[in-house]
Protein backbone atom coordinates (compact mmCIF):
# COMPACT_ATOMS: atom_id res chain seq x y z
CA UNK A 1 0.00 0.00 0.00
CA UNK A 2 1.65 3.13 -0.93
CA UNK A 3 0.92 6.30 0.38
CA UNK A 4 1.13 10.03 -2.46
CA UNK A 5 1.56 13.88 -0.82
CA UNK A 6 1.22 16.12 -3.79
CA UNK A 7 2.76 19.70 -3.43
CA UNK A 8 1.44 21.75 -5.55
CA UNK A 9 0.64 25.23 -6.60
CA UNK A 10 -3.18 25.21 -8.02
CA UNK A 11 -2.06 28.04 -10.82
CA UNK A 12 1.04 26.64 -11.85
CA UNK A 13 0.90 24.28 -15.04
CA UNK A 14 2.99 21.67 -14.30
CA UNK A 15 1.20 21.38 -11.20
CA UNK A 16 -1.93 20.89 -13.04
CA UNK A 17 -0.41 18.20 -15.39
CA UNK A 18 0.67 16.29 -12.17
CA UNK A 19 -3.06 16.19 -10.73
CA UNK A 20 -4.86 15.67 -14.04
CA UNK A 21 -2.48 12.57 -14.84
CA UNK A 22 -2.91 11.28 -10.94
CA UNK A 23 -6.54 11.31 -10.88
CA UNK A 24 -6.39 10.03 -14.70
CA UNK A 25 -4.75 7.34 -13.02
CA UNK A 26 -7.20 6.95 -9.65
CA UNK A 27 -4.35 7.65 -7.67
CA UNK A 28 -5.57 8.72 -4.47
CA UNK A 29 -2.90 11.61 -2.93
CA UNK A 30 -3.60 14.39 -0.28
CA UNK A 31 -2.74 17.61 -1.46
CA UNK A 32 0.16 20.05 0.13
CA UNK A 33 -0.54 23.35 -1.79
CA UNK A 34 2.27 25.40 -1.91
CA UNK A 35 3.42 29.17 -2.77
CA UNK A 36 6.53 28.61 -4.35
CA UNK A 37 7.70 32.57 -4.13
CA UNK A 38 7.89 32.82 -0.32
CA UNK A 39 10.50 31.68 1.57
CA UNK A 40 9.50 29.02 3.53
CA UNK A 41 8.10 27.06 1.25
CA UNK A 42 8.36 23.49 1.94
CA UNK A 43 8.78 22.55 -1.93
CA UNK A 44 12.40 24.45 -1.63
CA UNK A 45 13.83 21.83 0.78
CA UNK A 46 12.32 18.80 -1.65
CA UNK A 47 12.89 19.99 -5.07
CA UNK A 48 16.33 21.58 -6.53
CA UNK A 49 14.90 24.09 -8.35
CA UNK A 50 12.34 25.30 -5.77
CA UNK A 51 9.07 24.37 -8.23
CA UNK A 52 6.14 22.28 -7.53
CA UNK A 53 5.04 19.64 -8.57
CA UNK A 54 6.85 17.04 -6.15
CA UNK A 55 5.14 14.08 -5.21
CA UNK A 56 6.40 12.41 -2.23
CA UNK A 57 5.53 8.48 -2.51
CA UNK A 58 5.46 6.36 0.71
CA UNK A 59 5.28 2.20 -0.22
CA UNK A 60 6.31 -0.09 2.67
CA UNK A 61 8.78 2.10 4.99
CA UNK A 62 10.71 3.10 1.76
CA UNK A 63 10.08 7.09 0.26
CA UNK A 64 10.46 8.34 -2.96
CA UNK A 65 10.78 11.99 -4.26
CA UNK A 66 9.48 12.73 -7.54
CA UNK A 67 10.46 16.27 -9.00
CA UNK A 68 8.85 17.82 -11.63
CA UNK A 69 6.14 16.84 -13.97
CA UNK A 70 8.14 14.53 -15.89
CA UNK A 71 8.98 12.26 -12.92
CA UNK A 72 5.62 12.18 -12.39
CA UNK A 73 4.31 11.15 -15.50
CA UNK A 74 7.10 8.87 -16.34
CA UNK A 75 6.59 7.07 -12.55
CA UNK A 76 2.91 6.67 -13.43
CA UNK A 77 3.57 5.20 -16.64
CA UNK A 78 6.31 3.10 -15.12
CA UNK A 79 3.84 1.90 -12.42
CA UNK A 80 1.30 0.61 -14.30
CA UNK A 81 0.58 -2.43 -16.23
CA UNK A 82 -0.99 -1.33 -19.24
CA UNK A 83 0.04 2.19 -21.62
CA UNK A 84 -1.32 4.46 -19.28
CA UNK A 85 -0.35 8.00 -21.10
CA UNK A 86 2.33 6.77 -23.45
CA UNK A 87 1.25 5.73 -26.97
CA UNK A 88 2.55 2.20 -27.89
CA UNK A 89 2.94 3.30 -31.76
CA UNK A 90 6.60 4.58 -32.43
CA UNK A 91 5.21 7.64 -34.72
CA UNK A 92 2.71 8.42 -31.78
CA UNK A 93 5.46 8.06 -29.30
CA UNK A 94 7.46 10.18 -30.85
CA UNK A 95 4.48 12.79 -31.71
CA UNK A 96 3.88 12.68 -27.85
CA UNK A 97 6.86 13.46 -26.63
CA UNK A 98 7.91 15.98 -29.31
CA UNK A 99 4.56 18.00 -27.97
CA UNK A 100 5.54 17.58 -24.47
CA UNK A 101 9.01 19.66 -24.86
CA UNK A 102 6.78 22.00 -26.93
CA UNK A 103 4.67 23.14 -24.52
CA UNK A 104 7.46 22.86 -22.09
CA UNK A 105 9.81 25.68 -23.76
CA UNK A 106 7.69 27.30 -26.71
CA UNK A 107 4.55 27.57 -24.90
CA UNK A 108 6.18 28.33 -21.71
CA UNK A 109 8.45 31.26 -23.19
CA UNK A 110 5.93 32.66 -25.35
CA UNK A 111 3.31 32.15 -23.52
CA UNK A 112 3.05 31.69 -20.22
CA UNK A 113 6.25 33.68 -19.14
CA UNK A 114 3.96 36.39 -20.77
CA UNK A 115 0.35 36.43 -20.00
CA UNK A 116 0.90 34.44 -16.70
CA UNK A 117 3.36 36.71 -15.23
CA UNK A 118 0.71 39.73 -16.35
CA UNK A 119 -2.74 38.15 -15.15
CA UNK A 120 -1.54 35.77 -12.54
CA UNK A 121 2.09 36.56 -11.03
CA UNK A 122 1.77 40.22 -10.96
CA UNK A 123 -1.44 40.35 -8.55
CA UNK A 124 0.15 37.47 -6.42
CA UNK A 125 3.58 39.73 -5.76
CA UNK A 126 2.78 42.91 -5.56
CA UNK A 127 4.28 44.14 -8.97
CA UNK A 128 1.43 46.29 -10.06
CA UNK A 129 -0.96 46.61 -12.93
CA UNK A 130 -0.68 44.18 -16.33
CA UNK A 131 0.72 46.05 -19.53
CA UNK A 132 -1.59 46.53 -22.49
CA UNK A 133 1.91 45.70 -24.69
CA UNK A 134 2.52 43.03 -22.88
CA UNK A 135 -0.90 41.33 -23.04
CA UNK A 136 -0.97 42.08 -26.82
CA UNK A 137 1.77 40.12 -27.28
CA UNK A 138 1.26 37.26 -24.91
CA UNK A 139 -2.35 37.02 -26.47
CA UNK A 140 -1.02 37.22 -30.13
CA UNK A 141 1.56 34.56 -29.32
CA UNK A 142 -1.48 32.53 -27.49
CA UNK A 143 -3.15 32.86 -31.03
CA UNK A 144 -0.39 31.23 -33.03
CA UNK A 145 0.19 28.18 -30.78
CA UNK A 146 -4.27 27.73 -30.70
CA UNK A 147 -3.87 27.88 -34.24
CA UNK A 148 -1.19 25.08 -34.50
CA UNK A 149 -3.26 23.19 -32.16
CA UNK A 150 -6.15 23.32 -34.93
CA UNK A 151 -4.08 22.38 -37.13
CA UNK A 152 -2.96 19.12 -35.58
CA UNK A 153 -6.42 18.35 -34.29
CA UNK A 154 -8.54 18.54 -37.51
CA UNK A 155 -6.95 15.35 -38.49
CA UNK A 156 -6.94 13.18 -34.84
CA UNK A 157 -8.77 12.70 -32.21
CA UNK A 158 -6.36 13.24 -29.99
CA UNK A 159 -2.77 15.35 -29.77
CA UNK A 160 -0.44 12.82 -30.80
CA UNK A 161 -2.76 10.49 -32.32
CA UNK A 162 -5.85 8.23 -31.39
CA UNK A 163 -5.70 7.84 -28.12
CA UNK A 164 -5.55 10.21 -25.14
CA UNK A 165 -1.40 11.08 -24.44
CA UNK A 166 0.82 12.93 -22.01
CA UNK A 167 0.37 15.76 -24.53
CA UNK A 168 -3.17 15.86 -24.00
CA UNK A 169 -2.71 16.73 -20.18
CA UNK A 170 0.23 18.81 -20.58
CA UNK A 171 -1.67 20.82 -23.17
CA UNK A 172 -5.17 21.11 -21.26
CA UNK A 173 -3.52 22.18 -17.97
CA UNK A 174 -1.53 24.80 -19.62
CA UNK A 175 -4.74 26.34 -21.43
CA UNK A 176 -6.81 25.10 -18.42
CA UNK A 177 -5.25 28.20 -16.08
CA UNK A 178 -5.02 30.86 -19.18
CA UNK A 179 -8.98 29.83 -19.46
CA UNK A 180 -9.93 30.32 -15.64
CA UNK A 181 -8.17 34.19 -16.50
CA UNK A 182 -10.70 34.40 -19.76
CA UNK A 183 -7.81 34.40 -22.39
CA UNK A 184 -9.17 31.81 -24.57
CA UNK A 185 -11.50 32.77 -27.28
CA UNK A 186 -12.68 29.20 -27.73
CA UNK A 187 -15.02 30.02 -30.82
CA UNK A 188 -11.96 30.41 -32.83
CA UNK A 189 -10.84 26.97 -32.69
CA UNK A 190 -13.46 24.60 -33.12
CA UNK A 191 -11.43 21.65 -33.41
CA UNK A 192 -9.28 22.52 -30.15
CA UNK A 193 -12.81 23.54 -28.66
CA UNK A 194 -14.02 20.00 -29.25
CA UNK A 195 -10.64 18.53 -27.70
CA UNK A 196 -10.75 20.61 -24.94
CA UNK A 197 -14.25 19.86 -24.27
CA UNK A 198 -14.12 16.04 -24.08
CA UNK A 199 -10.47 16.60 -21.72
CA UNK A 200 -13.03 18.94 -19.65
CA UNK A 201 -15.50 16.08 -18.76
CA UNK A 202 -13.12 13.82 -17.44
CA UNK A 203 -13.22 13.16 -13.71
CA UNK A 204 -10.14 14.35 -13.45
CA UNK A 205 -10.53 17.43 -14.29
CA UNK A 206 -13.47 18.36 -11.54
CA UNK A 207 -10.76 19.65 -9.40
CA UNK A 208 -9.11 21.57 -11.53
CA UNK A 209 -12.59 23.28 -12.19
CA UNK A 210 -12.86 23.95 -8.19
CA UNK A 211 -10.06 25.98 -7.92
CA UNK A 212 -10.32 30.08 -7.42
CA UNK A 213 -7.61 32.28 -7.59
CA UNK A 214 -7.77 34.89 -4.70
CA UNK A 215 -9.61 38.03 -6.03
CA UNK A 216 -9.98 36.69 -9.46
CA UNK A 217 -12.95 35.21 -10.47
CA UNK A 218 -12.93 32.55 -13.18
CA UNK A 219 -13.96 33.44 -16.96
CA UNK A 220 -17.89 32.34 -16.50
CA UNK A 221 -17.60 29.31 -18.81
CA UNK A 222 -14.57 28.47 -16.86
CA UNK A 223 -16.12 25.44 -14.90
CA UNK A 224 -19.07 25.04 -17.87
CA UNK A 225 -18.75 21.69 -19.37
CA UNK A 226 -20.54 22.43 -22.07
CA UNK A 227 -19.32 26.64 -22.60
CA UNK B 1 17.30 -2.54 -41.81
CA UNK B 2 17.38 1.01 -40.85
CA UNK B 3 18.61 4.12 -41.84
CA UNK B 4 19.08 7.07 -40.22
CA UNK B 5 19.92 10.34 -41.03
CA UNK B 6 20.26 13.18 -38.27
CA UNK B 7 19.99 16.80 -38.43
CA UNK B 8 22.02 18.72 -36.14
CA UNK B 9 23.85 21.96 -35.97
CA UNK B 10 27.36 20.89 -33.91
CA UNK B 11 26.95 23.63 -31.40
CA UNK B 12 23.23 23.04 -30.11
CA UNK B 13 23.35 21.44 -27.02
CA UNK B 14 19.99 19.61 -27.95
CA UNK B 15 21.54 18.27 -31.02
CA UNK B 16 24.95 17.13 -29.24
CA UNK B 17 22.84 15.19 -26.73
CA UNK B 18 21.30 13.20 -29.78
CA UNK B 19 24.78 12.88 -31.39
CA UNK B 20 26.11 11.05 -27.67
CA UNK B 21 23.16 9.33 -27.87
CA UNK B 22 23.20 7.26 -31.03
CA UNK B 23 27.14 6.87 -30.78
CA UNK B 24 26.73 5.53 -27.39
CA UNK B 25 23.74 3.26 -28.64
CA UNK B 26 26.55 2.14 -31.94
CA UNK B 27 23.43 3.55 -34.09
CA UNK B 28 25.01 4.20 -37.49
CA UNK B 29 23.38 7.63 -39.07
CA UNK B 30 24.51 9.90 -42.00
CA UNK B 31 24.36 14.11 -40.76
CA UNK B 32 23.08 16.90 -42.00
CA UNK B 33 24.49 19.54 -40.90
CA UNK B 34 22.07 22.43 -41.02
CA UNK B 35 22.06 26.30 -39.64
CA UNK B 36 18.53 26.65 -37.95
CA UNK B 37 18.75 30.75 -37.96
CA UNK B 38 18.45 30.88 -41.60
CA UNK B 39 15.18 30.30 -44.22
CA UNK B 40 16.15 27.47 -45.92
CA UNK B 41 17.45 25.45 -43.23
CA UNK B 42 15.61 21.94 -43.74
CA UNK B 43 14.25 21.40 -40.50
CA UNK B 44 11.87 23.95 -40.92
CA UNK B 45 10.49 21.30 -43.08
CA UNK B 46 10.55 18.61 -40.31
CA UNK B 47 10.19 19.81 -37.08
CA UNK B 48 7.40 22.98 -35.96
CA UNK B 49 9.66 24.29 -33.73
CA UNK B 50 12.14 24.81 -36.85
CA UNK B 51 15.15 23.56 -34.29
CA UNK B 52 17.28 20.67 -34.28
CA UNK B 53 17.95 17.48 -33.73
CA UNK B 54 15.41 16.16 -35.85
CA UNK B 55 16.27 12.52 -36.84
CA UNK B 56 14.36 10.63 -39.42
CA UNK B 57 14.58 6.48 -39.23
CA UNK B 58 14.17 4.96 -42.02
CA UNK B 59 12.99 1.03 -42.04
CA UNK B 60 11.67 -0.86 -44.58
CA UNK B 61 9.49 1.34 -45.99
CA UNK B 62 8.38 2.98 -43.55
CA UNK B 63 9.95 6.10 -42.01
CA UNK B 64 9.77 7.86 -38.56
CA UNK B 65 10.84 11.24 -37.83
CA UNK B 66 11.96 12.26 -34.59
CA UNK B 67 12.44 15.86 -33.35
CA UNK B 68 13.56 17.40 -30.63
CA UNK B 69 16.07 15.09 -27.63
CA UNK B 70 13.30 14.10 -25.54
CA UNK B 71 12.24 11.90 -29.24
CA UNK B 72 15.13 10.59 -29.98
CA UNK B 73 16.26 9.60 -26.09
CA UNK B 74 12.88 7.78 -26.01
CA UNK B 75 13.25 5.88 -29.29
CA UNK B 76 16.54 4.65 -28.06
CA UNK B 77 15.57 3.57 -24.79
CA UNK B 78 12.22 2.03 -26.65
CA UNK B 79 14.47 0.41 -29.50
CA UNK B 80 16.68 -0.93 -26.49
CA UNK B 81 16.17 -5.15 -25.65
CA UNK B 82 18.16 -3.80 -22.06
CA UNK B 83 17.48 -0.63 -20.37
CA UNK B 84 19.79 1.68 -21.90
CA UNK B 85 20.12 5.37 -20.90
CA UNK B 86 17.51 4.82 -18.26
CA UNK B 87 17.81 3.56 -14.70
CA UNK B 88 15.99 0.29 -13.32
CA UNK B 89 15.70 1.73 -9.95
CA UNK B 90 12.45 4.69 -9.06
CA UNK B 91 14.35 6.55 -7.73
CA UNK B 92 17.46 6.71 -10.42
CA UNK B 93 14.67 7.06 -13.09
CA UNK B 94 13.01 10.04 -10.83
CA UNK B 95 16.27 11.94 -10.66
CA UNK B 96 17.28 11.17 -14.35
CA UNK B 97 14.29 12.63 -15.25
CA UNK B 98 14.46 15.58 -12.60
CA UNK B 99 17.82 16.57 -13.93
CA UNK B 100 16.90 15.81 -17.96
CA UNK B 101 14.16 18.93 -17.43
CA UNK B 102 16.78 20.91 -15.08
CA UNK B 103 19.04 21.53 -17.94
CA UNK B 104 16.22 21.99 -20.62
CA UNK B 105 15.22 24.56 -18.35
CA UNK B 106 16.87 26.41 -16.01
CA UNK B 107 20.50 25.45 -17.27
CA UNK B 108 19.05 26.61 -20.39
CA UNK B 109 17.72 29.65 -19.30
CA UNK B 110 20.10 31.03 -16.74
CA UNK B 111 23.25 30.04 -18.11
CA UNK B 112 22.95 29.16 -22.27
CA UNK B 113 20.42 31.69 -23.29
CA UNK B 114 23.26 34.70 -21.87
CA UNK B 115 26.48 33.14 -22.39
CA UNK B 116 25.74 31.13 -25.98
CA UNK B 117 23.82 33.70 -26.51
CA UNK B 118 27.17 36.23 -26.08
CA UNK B 119 29.95 34.04 -27.44
CA UNK B 120 28.33 31.58 -30.21
CA UNK B 121 25.02 33.11 -31.42
CA UNK B 122 26.29 37.30 -31.84
CA UNK B 123 29.01 36.28 -33.96
CA UNK B 124 26.95 33.76 -35.90
CA UNK B 125 24.45 36.00 -36.75
CA UNK B 126 26.75 39.22 -36.94
CA UNK B 127 24.96 41.10 -33.89
CA UNK B 128 28.39 42.93 -32.70
CA UNK B 129 30.86 41.86 -29.86
CA UNK B 130 29.69 40.58 -26.33
CA UNK B 131 28.58 42.32 -23.38
CA UNK B 132 30.78 42.43 -20.45
CA UNK B 133 27.72 42.48 -17.97
CA UNK B 134 25.82 39.62 -19.48
CA UNK B 135 29.23 37.65 -19.66
CA UNK B 136 29.80 37.78 -15.98
CA UNK B 137 25.93 37.78 -15.34
CA UNK B 138 26.19 34.02 -17.38
CA UNK B 139 29.47 32.90 -15.91
CA UNK B 140 28.14 33.61 -12.51
CA UNK B 141 25.24 31.44 -13.47
CA UNK B 142 27.10 28.84 -15.03
CA UNK B 143 29.08 28.89 -11.21
CA UNK B 144 26.10 27.93 -9.51
CA UNK B 145 25.29 25.21 -11.57
CA UNK B 146 28.37 23.82 -11.54
CA UNK B 147 28.31 23.90 -7.64
CA UNK B 148 24.73 22.37 -7.69
CA UNK B 149 26.60 19.19 -10.16
CA UNK B 150 29.94 19.45 -7.45
CA UNK B 151 27.39 18.52 -4.87
CA UNK B 152 25.87 15.68 -6.87
CA UNK B 153 28.40 14.14 -7.53
CA UNK B 154 30.54 14.47 -4.53
CA UNK B 155 28.51 11.42 -3.30
CA UNK B 156 28.05 9.85 -7.14
CA UNK B 157 29.62 8.03 -9.96
CA UNK B 158 27.11 9.49 -12.58
CA UNK B 159 24.37 11.97 -11.98
CA UNK B 160 21.62 10.00 -11.24
CA UNK B 161 23.56 7.19 -9.31
CA UNK B 162 25.27 4.36 -9.93
CA UNK B 163 24.92 3.95 -14.16
CA UNK B 164 25.45 6.34 -17.08
CA UNK B 165 22.07 8.19 -17.80
CA UNK B 166 20.32 10.16 -20.12
CA UNK B 167 20.87 13.23 -17.76
CA UNK B 168 24.68 12.60 -17.82
CA UNK B 169 24.45 13.17 -21.82
CA UNK B 170 22.10 15.78 -21.66
CA UNK B 171 24.76 17.66 -18.80
CA UNK B 172 27.92 16.91 -21.26
CA UNK B 173 26.50 17.91 -24.38
CA UNK B 174 25.76 21.44 -22.42
CA UNK B 175 28.88 21.41 -20.72
CA UNK B 176 30.80 20.59 -24.24
CA UNK B 177 29.49 23.68 -25.99
CA UNK B 178 30.67 25.83 -23.07
CA UNK B 179 34.39 24.17 -22.81
CA UNK B 180 34.69 24.91 -26.44
CA UNK B 181 34.69 28.19 -25.49
CA UNK B 182 36.51 28.06 -23.00
CA UNK B 183 34.01 29.00 -20.08
CA UNK B 184 33.93 25.84 -17.66
CA UNK B 185 37.03 26.50 -14.90
CA UNK B 186 37.67 22.57 -14.22
CA UNK B 187 40.23 23.42 -11.61
CA UNK B 188 37.77 24.23 -9.19
CA UNK B 189 35.01 21.61 -9.42
CA UNK B 190 37.36 18.16 -8.64
CA UNK B 191 34.31 15.99 -9.04
CA UNK B 192 32.86 17.39 -11.87
CA UNK B 193 36.03 17.50 -14.00
CA UNK B 194 36.76 13.29 -13.16
CA UNK B 195 33.36 12.61 -14.36
CA UNK B 196 33.64 14.80 -17.71
CA UNK B 197 37.00 13.57 -18.17
CA UNK B 198 35.47 9.67 -17.90
CA UNK B 199 32.60 10.86 -20.28
CA UNK B 200 35.18 12.80 -22.63
CA UNK B 201 37.28 9.31 -23.11
CA UNK B 202 34.05 7.22 -24.32
CA UNK B 203 33.88 6.65 -28.35
CA UNK B 204 30.88 8.67 -28.70
CA UNK B 205 32.20 11.85 -27.78
CA UNK B 206 35.13 11.50 -30.30
CA UNK B 207 33.12 13.44 -33.32
CA UNK B 208 32.38 16.66 -31.12
CA UNK B 209 35.57 16.71 -30.04
CA UNK B 210 36.45 17.60 -33.75
CA UNK B 211 34.04 20.06 -34.42
CA UNK B 212 35.42 23.78 -35.03
CA UNK B 213 33.00 26.78 -34.56
CA UNK B 214 33.95 29.42 -37.46
CA UNK B 215 36.97 31.92 -36.28
CA UNK B 216 36.83 30.84 -33.18
CA UNK B 217 39.48 28.15 -31.84
CA UNK B 218 38.49 25.56 -29.29
CA UNK B 219 39.95 26.03 -25.49
CA UNK B 220 43.53 24.75 -25.65
CA UNK B 221 41.87 21.61 -23.26
CA UNK B 222 38.87 20.79 -25.82
CA UNK B 223 39.76 18.06 -27.34
CA UNK B 224 42.54 16.81 -24.87
CA UNK B 225 41.46 13.72 -22.89
CA UNK B 226 43.78 14.10 -20.11
CA UNK B 227 42.99 17.93 -19.22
Amino acid sequence: MSACVLYHFAFDPGSRTARLALGEAKKAFTETLVRPWEDDCPVAGLNPSGMPPVLRVTEDSRSLTLCEPAAILGWLEDASREPFLMPTDPAERAETRRLVAWFDRRFTDEVNAVLLHERMEKPLLRLGPPEARALRAGREALRSHLAMLEDVLAGRDALSGRRISQADFVAAAHLSVLDYFGEVSWANWPAVKTWYMKLKSRPCFRPLLADRFPGVPPSTWYADLDF
